[in-house]
């Protein structure tokens, strides 16, 4: 199965990205690498707002970190044309919007993981790391950057 | 107009970069990638301190990062001998000494994002995560870490 | 003196690299750069746990970061099955779990920095960044991401 059908079994349907609300952009392609800017959690068009362990379960943060994993797939189609060009997802970075006692940002990044590992297989085996920050930007609950290998 | 010739326009002396206070250097090249160590904000030759939301506003801590982008590229000055060599500044990571309830990373970072696309054109336009962290060496504001194409 | 031979005049055995307890992987290898995951502080087979500035103190933070290198350098033997094949140590991101007033990470940092650069002599000075954060996966008082350059 191509990338694409892997997506439409899943019945994930890739966004138009949104163009950052600030002076970078969504990508910058160096060689053979493709570094994604953080997106933030997105719901409803608006930051995803809330913070692990106050407001928010892991159940929720691994929601959210799956649909930023739909939103940077959705970049990375729109940097590409094609995700099938993707050779490797090489790192995730997993920023969770923590209280000072959530210690469970491995559960809530596995949301995106997992999600890559389905749609790519092999080659969605990533290095990751996952923490818990002070906050995030709009107060949105995850943020997540990306390093693929075209 | 070369890269200095903007810098000159915007009143900017670059400074001579200082060395790190610990057991790592300002910069790694690798193949075309440089990597730049993380810059702290530093204010008449001391760290900038203070917490945004806290004791500094949104302004403040923008200046701040302003700061940095300035130190961040005489470390590439002095890396390359040359700033016309870069060929693209590729992803900033900003992190924001934030209190609890900041949520304006983003604006803190632009601070630093828009002094790279005056400076290089398009070739400063850059990948970037912004988010809050729970303090920096020294109590400084902001911390910036910087890949550039060389 | 060879990399494993500087390791054996410090006392230092390679663990058995720990398969990560998520959907990822313990580094991944692009061209000639391999991305490490962030490993946590381990102590006696568990998660080092706790915070600095509340119930750890900055010795004791750059003992676990010191422990951490340990463990990516058997991650790294584990990729390459050869520590010499390594051109440097390109870059080191450094977590530190913070209390709110906590402001030495680049101490704690140096754990780790000193003993890569004991191990590697030049190939060992990187770049570096190191910040506070809320919190890390497990409770663990340090994390460490790391790229190097094969």
């Amino acid at each position: 199965m191509s990338v694409y059908e892997k997506l439409a079994a899943l019945h994930i349907t890739l966004p138009q990205p949104v163009p950052p609300v600030a002076a970078f952009v969504p990508f910058v392609r160096t060689g053979n690498l493709l570094f994604l800017s953080g997106h933030i959690a997105m719901k409803d068009g608006k930051p995803w707002a809330g913070q692990l362990g106050l407001n928010l379960t892991t159940e929720q943060g691994s929601a959210a970190a799956r649909s930023i994993a739909i939103d940077l797939m959705g970049t990375l189609h729109a940097a590409l044309g094609d995700l099938n060009q993707i050779k490797r997802i090489v790192k995730l970075m997993v920023l969770v919007n923590s209280s000072p006692l959530f210690t469970e940002q491995h559960l809530v990044a596995n949301g995106a993981s997992e999600l890559f590992a389905r749609v790519f297989g092999d080659k969605g085996a990533h290095a990751r790391s996952a923490f818990g920050v002070a906050q995030i930007p709009f107060g949105s609950c995850v943020e997540i950057e990306l390093v693929a290998e075209v």
